[in-house]
């Protein structure tokens, strides 16, 4: 789009949805004097060399980095620790690091502590996704009208945050900058609590009797089903999520758990009025969802719309 | 479409969403020589009128069903025992009672009791609905290729519960005929266990701090945002699904609760090895899903379409 690149050498270490995502933004953009890719498999860099994601390729995470102006850490977050050691001593003078992981405290500890001082270390989680995975699943559309948070530490290089920034402003994507303890807290309600939830609910439907759980299956659009595409997102990246934001997600659980046991128990006794008060209450977040105008964006790829989920009949 | 109506009279006791879409049905295709409609609020049947939904309308349901060839209830399940009660002596010799409740086993028990020796009852449920109610909210496209389970008793008159089937094929529904309490069961899973997380993960939010339930409102497309669509719901018809299938409820809802206790302590414990079995094992019930083509049906009044549920970051 513009003259000069905003980078001129990026290194995307991983390259499933999001790294490819970002590849085809810089790509599509010339945001990236040169892109190199480095993966773990090599069956996955193959794919992403053919899919022209990168215009160097290697297995060799620490070879990757050398030069970077930017490197962009897209793997799962528990290799986050490895992959920090191994790339510190071959990250140059005033090279930027970031990674897309969803989880942003423990990325101090993992990566931070091995990030040398000449190195500026801005942590980000582009709240967007879909439910396929790898290099072939990524399109430039994907951050698009989505948030992206940055959680640098304080005192952290403004320059840097802001080049970052940048980068995440021409994906299409809108950014906030957050603390990292306060950013885990929140996306433990909006992301980790839902996802867990799902993942149980589904796991319930798995262990009932064959015949019973081909039933639930043909009759899944009546709210089951979309707990089942929340529930077939990526078991790495979501083990990872609940094992690295742990305390604020057992904290939110417990308060989950406090109200299920509240309104298990308005059904036990047949307290309607209790019941009719709380589905009443839950309309306002609605509404403010509807308004913030977190429900009209289209998600390209999901090839998936929303069935109804419950009649309704006035009388 | 064809010559004759399938029904001579049909009267609608309540008129929202399913009364209204079935309405436009019926109109559509020219199914009934006359819709009679009645409403418990003056206001809806103004309204009802005003739309065209009926040849006439009244306040009192026993006016309503006389001479009525199909009768439907269309209201909230906590009014069947009156209604039931209260248009009894008005029935005609062979009339068909059916309605469109969600759960079926307690519609003998409210319904069932009061229906004449002489008269048909066929429960039935059109599992479809948007978040959307009111007379106002019906259009004639809502139950197609959506199921409508059809629960008559054993015994029950053959030539009625065929003449209720075909008025749903015309509705273009995918009709099964199954025992109310087996219905009960599935949908205790498919459906009404998924309204109560969704309404109780929503209500958790709603006793957030307002700063911090700004910040869920405006994050929320990270998976917060399906569970808000599923708790909009109308608080009047969840209340009646959890006091009448109370029993089937529970029993899930125990098997769910066994489920989250497990997983919280895999979390607690740091056990990735248990989180990723199970984040596994429940895609086997999300590709049953898709392949049971349950996954790609457009809901055309929801005006909502899925964002993104997660990220996904491969190596």
């Amino acid at each position: 789009m513009s003259g000069a690149p905003l980078f001129g050498r990026v290194t995307l270490i991983g390259i499933g949805l999001i790294g490819s995502s970002l590849a085809h933004v810089m790509r599509r953009d010339s945001l990236a004097g040169e892109i190199v890719v480095s993966t773990r498999r090599e069956d996955t860099l193959k794919r992403a060399i053919e899919l022209n994601l990168c215009d160097r390729g290697t297995l060799d995470a620490g070879d990757a980095v050398r030069n970077a102006d930017l490197v962009i850490i897209c793997t799962p977050m528990g290799a986050y620790e490895a992959i920090g050691k191994h790339i510190a001593p071959f990250l140059k003078d005033g090279a930027i690091v970031t990674d897309v992981g969803s989880v942003k405290l423990p990325v101090f500890e993992t990566l931070g502590k091995h990030v040398p001082d000449h190195v500026h270390l801005v942590p980000g989680h582009p709240v967007a996704g879909t439910e396929h995975s790898g290099p072939d699943a990524g399109f430039p559309e994907l951050f698009k009208g989505r948030w992206t948070i940055l959680t640098p530490a304080e005192g952290a290089d403004q320059a840097a945050v802001d080049r970052v920034r940048e980068l995440w402003l021409r994906a299409e994507a809108m950014v906030e900058v957050m603390d990292a303890a306060h950013h885990d807290q929140v996306l433990a309600i909006t992301s980790h609590l839902p996802h867990l939830i799902a993942y149980t609910i589904v796991g319930t439907a798995t262990d009932l009797g064959e015949d019973l759980q081909q039933e639930v299956i043909k009759f899944s659009a009546s709210g089951f089903r979309d707990f089942t595409r929340i529930a077939a997102s990526d078991p790495t990246m979501w083990r990872d999520i609940f094992l690295t934001n742990k305390d604020a997600v057992l904290e939110v659980l417990g308060r989950f758990d406090e109200d299920l046991t509240e309104l298990k128990r308005a059904i036990r006794r047949g307290d309607g009025d209790r019941l009719f008060e709380h589905f009443t209450r839950t309309r306002a977040i609605r509404r403010g969802v509807v308004d913030a105008h977190q429900d009209d964006m289209p998600a390209p790829d999901l090839g998936a719309i929303p069935g109804p989920y419950s009649q309704d009949n006035d009388d």
